[in-house]
């Protein structure tokens, strides 16, 4: 199983997530690549320390908006997104290069995250930068999100993911996050949850149904000292239960 | 001999001299990576346009600065300038890519080209970029500048370039553009001295003075109408001169 | 009747229309305050130039999109919206200040223009912005706009605009861009549509029907050649008419 | 004595510094004005508490530079400098409006506070801006600056701050912060300091030497815990030596 969190997110001199804590704990990094956080000493940075513990590295892309850090839907066209893809996703690979490395993976950001799981025209602009990019590329997302159904299409290899700390929906989708549930807060079970999604591939719903989820990674959070604990827990407890985590990719 | 000019220096709606055009006259092109001009889908393009024509894509890398179009000196730290080169460097590359071409030099703009010819810490901050990135990768610059003897000092191929439409001194720098006499304006001339530079390896300077000037490479310029015209003319007559334009790279 | 147009929407290096044609033809300048367009310098210079010939200085505030020109959607919450409003408000007064005088109305600029006629949550952040910062300044947009309708409820005066280059649906309602006959071209027709709706208060719909358009003001283009002429011919075929072009504000 | 600090340097989801904490310490808020940090939505909570508590709000007005913080020189032509610092101050004067106050004095910030101490036509560009627009508004900056005697020579008035918490050379000049022993950390000390200047207008120097130091107001700072705490002492302590801090504005 791999474990995947956001790193890099920084701009200047604003900090945000412990790096260097998380580098330490996750098999895949998903770095920001400057348009809604990261800057290219701290892309650089978070390469250098991937590289030396052998952490996948993952384009983290996102909307070219800091002041909303990528967290507000943006209608793009499909070539103007396309192409703001490609950008980040080049400019995230000379990092790499400078480590013997490369980007071994795609992950959409925020809002782009959410348009790509729903909207065609987003979804396929994304999967047009990594197709003609690289089509060995896989891409990091929700399964069956849009995003999921077009790269299969498109011949690209997806990787799903899951969320130890997030509430499901019985139909399999996450409880929205303006809901009171949307959180599992209690790192215990946050942790018994990544269990539960690595061996048994399932998860328990709110309802208390138990539902299947093939997820490849696991997705945790590094942006408070709690998330941090929480993601040593998930990390510690799933190998006390036999499974070693280790980069898909 | 080489012609190159800047392309690709628009940025979203905004549009600044003519890339068509230019794609048509020149054997590089320096395109514009984003930070002072230049955004992905016009990085694109232009890459496309190159890559068809058998133009030579260089990374026009600048300051971030957009409102100051990058001819703003800033006083970048070395590790912040390294890494802002770099990552223009990535990002124009991943276009290259799309077309299966690559980067075949770097040319710094505006007040960083200046900076480079005479700071050594920016000089070395472009020198460390490439270097790391690529050490076959030749850096496009003014014969003579701190940049061309840290690059040479690097091991690093420089490629000097010469003005066919600037006016010299006799010590064989540049008359600063805020003299009456800086620009050559006839379209003519300016052709001659394109020729003179390719066969004789010479120059006129302002006070008669025939100089010698080593370069590989003629900087023209498509911001104006008139200046299209010219570039068109310098192409002309050298091949009239029985030169034929190609890449250096 | 006041003429207003979009002026200002260059940013740095780069141009867009004809700023100075403009400020000779219309009577209400709508000035880019730097968020999608428009940079300090063009703020001021273009603050100078409608003082100076009595011509009314209104905020053209955008969505904080360069990249985009403030045309993409950006799904703003409500209070970020609010006070991104409020900081171009703020930024463009104080250029006015410089020349005796002030900001005399508000319009939205492109997608937040559209979103604005639409959006509930949008058109009351405008409406906040406004409010709060000066009751008595009006609002240019769409008659029968969600906008026009929130700011009258909040006590806010509402200037309505027509477009005499655009083509109007029966039901009152622009032609959409993206069909063929969304613009009236001829340039006669153009200054005799005008005439019509600052004589007869109609306008001549695209079937034929003559609808009613109750506009104070109407809006012209100057972003090329040939829409400078038009704007200057619908000035000229006015003041034949017998209605002098004057600011509402 | 007044005691002022920099306040609302966050940018968008990035927090930097304890607004809250030093809303109840200072009495002049230097508040970040969006070019190097800060954003409308922070504008406007700081403005709100600010004039809430009676503390007097200041323009903290920087370079465009967020990914520098402002700290980066940058070579401004005098009419640009001039045009980006009225922006800042107009946008920051709209939110005072809000709350019923409004900007009472500028101080600028990082590297274009350093370049006003000595650059002339920096200075210049600051005083051309406040003069322009408002002859009443106090400049906050380093006694003996070029900016302080320029501003004088425009008829501003000067308002001079010392730094508790800095060494000073014999000659009245801060140790660079490049030197070992350029901050004083000890929180006593700092208030110790702070009291002197208040009450004997003096200052003792690295070397030990007496020098005076006519201040008007104490610059404390707020980024780190220990900086809150430290500020806190100096104002518990100038409290119990009867020195009321109040705003000089």
């Amino acid at each position: 199983m791999d474990l995947n969190a956001d790193l890099g997110e920084g701009f200047g001199i604003w900090r945000l997530g412990d790096d260097e804590a998380l580098l330490e704990l996750v098999t895949s990094a998903n770095v920001a690549c400057g348009f809604h956080g990261g800057d290219p000493s701290t892309m650089r940075r978070v390469c250098a320390g991937a590289a030396e513990r052998g952490v996948a590295i993952g384009a983290q892309v996102g909307y070219r908006d800091l002041a909303g850090f990528g967290r507000r839907h943006i209608a793009y066209g499909f070539a103007e997104l396309r192409d703001e893809v490609t950008y980040q996703l080049g400019a995230l690979d000379g990092f790499c290069r400078l480590f013997r490395t490369r980007v071994r993976y795609l992950k959409p950001h925020g809002a782009l995250y959410h348009a790509a799981a729903s909207d065609e025209a987003q979804a396929a602009a994304v999967v047009a930068a990594v197709g003609a990019y690289d089509r060995e590329l896989p891409v990091l997302c929700a399964p069956g999100s849009v995003l999921a159904q077009l790269a299969v299409g498109a011949g690209l290899r997806v990787v799903a993911e899951g969320f130890a700390d997030r509430n499901y929906l019985p139909n399999g989708s996450l409880v929205p996050r303006t809901a009171a549930n949307a959180l599992v807060t209690d790192p215990e079970e946050v942790a018994a949850r990544a269990v539960r999604m690595a061996t048994e591939r399932t998860v328990v719903a709110v309802d208390g149904t138990v539902i299947p989820l093939q997820v490849e990674s696991i997705c945790v959070h590094g942006d408070s000292p709690g998330a941090v604990r929480s993601a040593g827990m998930v990390r510690a407890t799933l190998i006390d239960a036999g499974i070693t985590p280790k980069p898909f990719a």
